[in-house]
């Protein structure tokens, strides 16, 4: 009997695969996507690829990475950029800087004095400590965060907890306004652009940001340099740019970068922000907080530091003063290929270079890594290896002012993205522990399964994977208070693979662009992020002592990029895309029906939805069909572009209600919540904001995405048909 | 056409009698338990009550027994017991004090030093506030713990977060072993003899007790003299005595105080700790935890304090002394009598009186508010009225060693109560804020509600029960972080009553002796428990300024007490009671599946609940049809007496097993809680500890006291049934 052939095993139940059946005892496991033929070399090219990484090559390379700080619009991250491009021309691969000129203002002067009841000068440096001589680098940027105005304000202080919008709901309760206030909010809870979105809106006239023991330091753990966690003088510095409106060059809205006719002025920008906004460290906190009256604060709004919390205002003013230079400054993008036999079919990884100091764990950790999965392919070309696919590595700058290296990237580029990228796969902050998580695009989720199942662990016997699905069963609180939580799996006993929210470069690839996307890194007790302390000492001591789990990650990044460059068929499974698609549309009809008469507008939804469901199981269906050995390169090409562009077809060209940069119907950052994922975005916040006509517009789009995934679903399964009846087939 | 009658309400719908119907336009709201013929007069008894009770008298009742620290065994205590009883003579009571001799050691000398790294004296007084004179006086005594033996220690530490079980199972899990430290230990969660207990059982040397700001101080919210919260210098004091054993005198376990043939030796008491233990302040905890080393804490063992807590051991090293001087004191209950015509049935209100130093809230306020309703019983005879029955109040004396005023007099009159007493009705933090609450056992929940409608709520213009449905319905930490969590209700949308657990005087009445009882009072922040700042200046500044609350304490415990009084059929609900069995069963029933092979020992349980249920509604039925004007007194008291010893039915003569002075079946404090409630202890704890010889014998014990008390209730029925059908009837 001829072995059933399985490189449309994407299509197979996981279960199977995972237990490495293959129809009987003389045949070695079949690979998702791969004619059973190949399966063999696959496995071999998987295995040379996994014996080359190193902890040792890991660690000098985040060494090398650490040994300055090197901030987006700084010599030193140009620096980084040739260095990066010369390493990876060094693997074997053709690569360039690309330089864009960015909107990116840097601090002249960040001041802050308490006036009453007493003077003292606060928003101090971060302290040094004598074991780790870098914290002592004069050359560490000062707490700031970038896209402030400059401004000076005198003002009582009010405390609004985390400053998201719950939280000036309660404050609203207690009869309290912020009105020509300097609120003070605690980091955490949702991105901090949406905390300043948030304090403009309700007319407050600065806004000082602080990082609560409770959230990131001694209540989570032992502070930096004993622990992981940060020090009570650690500041979190970071961009307040609204990048919930559009990521990138504000200047430079929904265009490619530098055509400077189409630059708007900073004043009519979207996505600056106008009130003054500062970081400051715990330490200075607790004297304004100290000096705070009012009522005492809702339970919840207490956090670590040693006296009971008031809402404000009070005695203490605080005087700010904040001065940028309003300058455009050069970033440096580094992106290298690894050309394949078909130079029209790109694999994409990136990850940024740019850091807010030394970035040891952001980015550094990622970007290491990445460099060794680049080696390795690099290696496997010089042993004789061509890739089928062309490979490209980008490190991108200026991703912490507002993902702006890749975003005017992928706009200046987008065409020929939607054309040539098959995926894109994101790491950032790489490793900060040893818990594996990922996030994707559902197509993609048990292609990520796939490849952890072949990557070993490094503290246990088993996979990665077997460590991740352990782990995620854990209850949250047992291994950090600030991890995000684990998302629920989307199968019952698999490990858990989340949404793509916002936060990191692969928004431009999937949100704008509709490339099918992937984030996955190592993570755990991480308290010094966007601190001087993220250094290498810390993750020598606290992240990966060994760097094992750096080698790990570029274990994975390799097999995920190879399998992708090598693949027959590509191991997109739109089956699991439409059920998460119905599973969250019953979520959404569930709660317009408890919203009562808005509940008809979702019908279209629904019923796209179905058709989309159905025409997933046909394709999948046709696809199980196809016999491996009788299909020809032309039609398999043409099949994959197939399969590629159904995530293409779920954009919409207007994009969401108020925010046309943000075209991809299922997935968005909230926008108000900046970091996370919303689901369905245009529908659910129209419900969320009670916005009947919206919501129609917004579920009649959402339900003609769907239309066309099931129509561009349809072809793949007549493409599929077809193939297997092709003239060329040898039957 | 004859209205109906209702004086057999108790069974009608809740809702019916809510709404105020009774069948006519021109009729007045019935009352659950009373002939249509005596409403009227009822409520005019009950407005009569209501307007006698005041906020200044309650004030002046508060300032005199906060005038100074009156622990039991002192002076002081019986000072109070001798103005309490010439206080209830004032008001025409036949009142008098009973005096036993019990085990009541005080302390000598508690000292606790810190001998390294570096040495420092600990245990600190609590401090003084100029605000509040009170706060200097010489005579309170220093924070100890009551029962703790003599000792001298000296030892390194481990900190075990709230010392419970679970606590120990995780320190366990960190590997970590307390043979032969000290253990520190935060107040909550659970009882602190039990905390004792669990220290003794996994051999530690030691116990510190300590109160952690995250649990009652700063974090909670504003601390004393600025707030209602714990100071960081303050003190729990409190018994570890082994209650959930059995609580009063340790040498007379489970027999009457006094008889002095049959005392045991402290050597051979069950129920005294053997490991030397003390309470102190979070500041004087602050100088133990900073300097544990080890792993850092999990993270929900992280308290309030500002670094990061280790479990330790560590460099430092704890040195403490306790010195007790092993003495019997008397003790003395105030027993307070107004005699009714029939003086064999006893309605009984109790609270004791003893304090750890002042006592304002714990006990003051319910004793200064009972007073009230004392004196109003009082009011209502000399202005002509006489009570149907004989009301009783009690002010036990050493409730706090160890509910042993209360437990002395239950064991003593065992007999004359089970023949007597109809309920037991008990205050004891009366008033701490405005948040009424209940707990009692079931038959005489919804008896609770409905006195409640009838008195009004000093801060709405609704009643006590409308206020306390509201606030049942918030969030628990918007009100505070430490109150207990409200019950479930049973009935939706109606306030809930909780179960009965321990911690104070109700626990002989009904675990030893099966009376049905209720215990209530008014919640809110209240952080000083047991402290030197539980003082007149409190209760004036935060738990009840105007002393409104206690003014409407003392009325629903007046309408309680006349109620049952006067009520011609006692308002007794046995169909809730056995649909709380039926529901509790069924969880049981559910916890054993799960568990497996054991599920079938429970079947005899579901059989007599079954029973048990038929019974209850037929009662019920019967009840209802009994007209009220047909029924002659003698068949009603006959009627009355099933329907109160339908508790005691419940009681199982040999006991718990393991702790046969816990006779109730349904209802014991939980042997590893110790103030909750556990239901169904005998089956619940077996399952827990997997022990299926236990669980059998406990099942039947529990199945055979369902199948009395369904056996009781047919009783009921059938002289429901003969009390209508009687010849004294007229027709």
């Amino acid at each position: 009997m001829k072995p059933l052939s399985r490189w449309s095993g994407a299509l197979l139940g996981a279960a199977i695969l995972a237990a490495g059946i293959s129809g009987g005892s003389q045949e070695i496991a079949g690979i998702r996507g791969f004619r059973a033929s190949r399966v063999e070399s696959e496995r071999e090219l998987e295995q040379k690829l996994q014996s080359i990484p190193t902890a040792a090559r890991a660690e000098a390379n985040l060494r090398h990475l650490t040994s300055e700080p090197h901030m987006a619009g700084t010599d030193a991250s140009r620096r980084v950029a040739e260095w990066l491009r010369d390493q990876y021309r060094s693997f074997g691969f053709d690569a360039e800087i690309v330089t864009y000129s960015a909107w990116l203002p840097l601090p002249l002067e960040v001041k802050l004095e308490m006036t009453a009841p007493e003077p003292r000068t606060l928003a101090s440096p971060e302290q040094p400590f004598e074991q780790d001589p870098d914290t002592y680098d004069k050359r560490a940027v000062p707490g700031f965060n970038t896209y402030s105005p400059s401004g000076e304000v005198t003002a009582p202080v009010v405390y609004v907890n985390y400053g998201m919008q719950e939280d000036y709901r309660e404050l609203e309760s207690l009869g309290v306004s912020v009105e020509g206030k300097i609120v003070l909010a605690r980091y955490g809870q949702g991105f901090r652009g949406i905390k300043a979105k948030l304090a403009e809106e309700h007319k407050a006239a600065g806004l000082i940001l602080y990082s609560d023991p409770q959230d990131d330091g001694f209540v989570a753990g032992d502070t930096f340099p004993e622990g992981p966690w940060r020090p009570a003088s650690g500041v979190q510095r970071g961009s307040i740019l609204y990048t919930e409106l559009h990521p990138g060059d504000p200047l430079t809205p929904g265009v490619g970068p530098n055509p400077s006719a189409r630059h708007v002025l900073p004043a009519d920008s979207a996505t600056l922000p106008h009130i003054p906004t500062m970081p400051i460290s715990a330490m200075d906190a607790a004297f304004i907080l100290e000096n705070l009256a009012g009522r005492h604060v809702p339970r919840r709004w207490q956090g670590g530091l040693p006296f009971t919390y008031h809402v404000g205002p009070g005695a203490s003013q605080l005087h700010m003063k904040i001065a940028m230079d309003y300058a455009e400054r050069p970033i440096y993008d580094v992106i290298a290929k690894l050309h394949g036999t078909n130079d029209h079919e790109w694999v994409i990884l990136g990850n940024h270079h740019d850091a807010w100091v030394f970035g040891a764990a952001d980015p550094g950790s990622g970007t290491a890594s990445m460099m060794e999965a680049g080696r390795a392919l690099g290696e496997l070309v010089r042993s004789g290896w061509k890739p089928q696919r062309t490979i490209v590595i980008c490190h991108w700058d200026a991703e912490e002012p507002g993902l702006i290296g890749s975003t005017e990237w992928v706009a200046a580029k987008r065409a020929e993205l939607q054309e040539k990228a098959l995926a894109y796969i994101n790491t950032d902050v790489g490793v900060t522990g040893s818990h594996f998580s990922a996030a994707a695009t559902p197509s993609l989720k048990e292609f990520v399964r796939d490849v952890t199942r072949q990557v070993g662990d490094p503290a246990s016997k088993g996979t990665v994977y077997d460590a991740w699905r352990g782990h995620t069963a854990r209850s949250f609180d047992e291994i950090s208070g600030t991890a995000r939580k684990a998302p629920k799996p989307e199968i019952a006993g698999e490990a858990p693979v989340g949404a793509l929210g916002a936060g990191s470069d692969f928004s431009p690839f999937l949100d704008y662009a509709g490339i099918p996307s992937i984030d996955i890194g190592f993570g755990g007790d991480y308290g010094v992020y966007h601190s001087l302390y993220d250094d290498f000492y810390w993750m020598k001591h606290f992240g990966d002592p060994t760097f094992a789990y750096h080698a790990a990650l570029a274990r994975v990044l390799g097999v995920l990029a190879l399998r992708l460059d090598e693949a027959d068929i590509l191991p997109f499974d739109y089956s699991a895309y439409a059920s998460e698609i119905s599973r969250e549309q019953n979520e959404l009809a569930a709660r317009a029906a408890q919203e009562g008469t808005q509940a008809s507008s979702l019908k279209p939804v629904a019923q796209a939805s179905a058709q989309l469901s159905a025409s997933a199981s046909r394709a999948s269906l046709s696809l199980r069909a196809v016999k491996a050995t009788s299909i020809d390169p032309a039609r398999a090409k043409e099949l994959n572009r197939a399969l590629v562009s159904v995530e293409q077809t779920l954009l919409t060209q207007g994009g969401l209600a108020g925010r046309p940069w943000f075209k991809h119907t299922i997935y968005a950052p909230g926008t108000y919540t900046g970091y996370a994922a919303e689901t369905m975005p245009g529908v659910s916040e129209s419900l969320d904001r009670n916005d009947p006509a919206t919501l129609r517009i917004e579920a009649d789009s959402l339900a003609a995405a769907l239309r066309r995934a099931a129509t561009r679903l349809d072809e793949v399964s007549n493409l599929a048909r077809g193939a297997e009846s092709s003239p060329a087939a040898g039957h």
